[in-house]
């Protein structure tokens, strides 16, 4: 079985941060978004008071599996031990609602789907609208 | 017209703030979420890496008129100008659907409900499956 193990992204892991976001955007159909740099993605986790925290896995596939089976799940009940140490009482994820794999997985380990159940939108002003607003 | 000053909150200003979070928890008919105590919205946001930042708004209302007038929208571009300064490049909100008139305030301000236009789910995992999750 492949061998995977969690820890804590270092800046060094800018550059792969970087080019696992652009391939999560571009399965998203959303790579127009992605405007972020490497020189950005170190400013921002890296700094004193960081705007993002950040895990990685490291795995190493056993010859003849197919990569990648439980990494999803392993980086879940991380960050649900990173979040309970730090005081949290709930993490939420953002998904799309196409995307029935993913929300597949959450569901089955215990997530609740709020837009489903309870009504909650996503409401987002881009920047085009914040300048409008601040009047910049 | 009412006098309203946008100023950062201050740790002071805690106790008000645990009061307005019950207000709009019950307006939201989620008060039983509510289990957070001023002592913890101190240490939260008042330590070295806060968990949150927050605006006040000081309102003096002028004799014979409605309170309340326009507040919102003054706090939503607030956000919006400490937001750009801070170097972000969207600001997000979430809205309960049945809230019909927060819903047509953000929009009338440039905001789009994503949940909507494109589909996005909030996804939660409440402190038990957490709890679960990381076999504490």
């Amino acid at each position: 079985m492949a061998s995977v193990r969690i820890r804590e992204a270092q800046e060094g892991d800018c550059g792969h941060i970087l080019r696992l976001i652009r391939e999560l955007a571009e399965y998203e159909k959303l790579s127009e978004q992605v405007q972020i740099s490497e020189e950005d993605l170190r400013a921002d986790g890296f700094g004193g008071n960081p705007f993002y925290h950040c895990l990685a896995a490291e795995v190493l596939p056993a010859p003849g599996e197919p990569q990648g089976q439980g990494i999803g799940s392993k980086i879940i009940k991380k960050v649900a031990q990173v979040a309970l140490d730090q005081g949290c009482s709930q993490f939420r994820l953002a998904v799309l609602a196409w995307n029935q794999r993913a929300m597949a997985l959450y569901k089955a380990l215990g997530a609740q789907d709020l837009t489903e159940t309870k009504g909650w939108h996503d409401f987002c002003f881009e920047e085009e609208a914040m300048r409008k607003l601040a009047g910049k």
